[in-house]
């Protein structure tokens, strides 16, 4: 498989990009990976690091998607940018998958408009997969669509459970509705009206409502949302292991005595905050185009791009594309306006 | 001051009320607290337990609120409950505040129709007070109003602000709006229309918008939402907090080295797990009414009852009704449909 890395998206690009390209091809040699991205500075920042960049295909494309750029330019006029040509090739088919830490509105625009959405999905969606107490739990959408209909809601389901499932191997994933309380009474009409819609799908095991407690407790596989909540709470939960695990280090900095515990629990506390980590599980799948894009942390290091390759040879392995792409062929009653 | 305590909400009523009541009073000797529901029960209830009601007096009422009663039987059916004659004693002017850990549907809809709204005021709001890293936020609304617009967005900051400087003494408090984003055309138009207004209120120190990461984080003192996104944020943080403290528990519980390091931090965790706590800020304030409400946990146990009172005590102390009333007395430029 063929994986395309955006050299130029991210916080910390593009050293953290080339070294996590290097070391995912050290892991796995089969792989095939082009980076975009202006070629002479690509090799410039190899040379001057140090990284091996044998194996590694370079796609020429001088420009770079700024934070301030508007989102659309990268549809024309910046079209030619790391991020465009990263777009382009997957949706020419040239590409298998697509890696980017590149701003977020200009990646879910340009995905959305140059990969395409598969038919009948009337919006992709970002999906995030939390590292929660007893497992893996996807909340989906985390910011692609801040107002959604329920129909939407309904489709992600489908989407994110088909993702959860051949992905994360997750038999027959748990499907909720991200709400403020168990009942299907409870909510706003987008809520209400997306229970009616998941509960009579025949596609997903829809479990009823999860609430915000749910998320981190694993007591669903699936949780879809509007974008606007989902971007809330994924950030809530993120700002309070933040939070948290700052507090812990305080604690144990604070005398001779907590800081020998500190020694003592040194590796479990590794663990924990490994299994913590959302950059163990690589990046933010953006989930119901016609070709596999992924949205990296904007703070990304060269960890969590390998991690980001690891999960696009998942995703690519899995054929999830195809198996959205059958389970939306009969079509759905209702269609993007 | 008189403080009313609804002996038969929450799960561990009325055992638990009645010990938070005396523990209080022991603490507190000036106070009056008068207990709501049957007279009967309590007096069997103290005699059973040992708990030593002298000095707490009893309003009768027979009825207790369930949870699967309808919101609105609080009004009519069963206004002779513990909740209702609470609610009826503050409206009254007979007591001060009033504290219920029962069916949260129930006490803000009686509290709204029995206590009724600070004029000009919209729509009263359910604050919540989060121990961050570095102080308190709070998040304001959290699942009165699942509904809001903009106007009623405002007043939370006017109101929130007004309490967190009073009972918490923050000078100036800083208000945001939660938001997927910092820049002000982020969000829906709910946030973007808030933001706007925000920014011209002369009664509020605005500083933009908070992401979910900065719940936590401390960055703002006030921040505003519909009910459906703060109660969202709200049980994320919750659920996040209570994962990963049972990680660490199991962390701890390891094997005999990491079992040690428990036994050096145990005081620090103690610490730690008291600075997390909820119901060391006591309950919910439902803010906007004529009189003081507050929404106790429903798990609230005696310290928790205990922690409500003293925060009662602060908040009729503040005179927080008389500023809301003073600040919205001007009227607001847009009234409630």
């Amino acid at each position: 498989m063929k994986d395309e890395m955006d050299a130029f998206g991210g916080d910390n690009a593009p050293l953290a990009v080339l070294e996590g390209a290097a070391a995912a091809l050290s892991e796995n040699p089969g792989l095939e990976i082009v980076l975009t991205g202006s070629e002479e500075e690509i090799r410039r920042c190899a040379a001057e690091h140090g990284v091996d960049l044998s194996g590694i295909g370079i796609a020429d494309a001088p420009l770079v998607m700024e934070m301030h750029d508007e989102a659309k330019s990268v549809i024309r006029a910046k079209r030619n940018s790391s991020m465009g040509k990263g777009l382009d090739l997957v949706a020419d088919g040239e590409a298998d998958v697509f890696i980017s830490a590149g701003p977020t509105g200009a990646l879910l625009m340009g995905a959305t408009m140059i990969v395409k959405r598969i038919k009948h999905v009337d919006r992709p969606a970002l999906g995030t997969v939390l590292p929660g107490m007893d497992g893996y739990t996807m909340i989906i959408d985390c910011g692609a669509n801040a107002e959604c209909r329920p129909e939407m809601l309904r489709q992600f389901g489908v989407m994110g459970s088909i993702y959860m499932e051949r992905v994360l191997g997750i038999k027959n994933p748990r499907v909720a509705v991200a709400n403020i309380g168990a009942e299907d009474t409870k909510g706003t009409d987008l809520q209400k009206d997306a229970y009616a819609l998941l509960k009579e799908d025949p596609r997903v095991n829809f479990i009823g409502n999860v609430e915000g407690r749910g998320l981190m407790m694993s007591e669903c596989d699936v949780a879809v949302c509007d974008g606007f909540t989902g971007n809330m709470c994924l950030k809530s939960i993120e700002g309070t292991a933040i939070a948290m695990s700052k507090m812990l280090k305080g604690m144990f900095y604070k005398n001779a005595k907590t800081k020998i515990a500190g020694l003592l629990v040194k590796s479990e506390m590794g663990e924990f905050k490994k299994k913590l980590d959302y950059s163990e599980v690589g990046g933010a799948p953006f989930i119901g185009l016609r070709g596999p894009v992924i949205k990296a942390h904007g703070s990304s290091d060269a960890k969590a791009f390998k991690n980001a390759v690891k999960q696009a040879v998942s995703w690519v392995g899995a054929d999830v594309t195809a198996a959205i792409t059958e389970a939306f062929a009969a079509g759905e009653e209702t269609k993007d306006e």
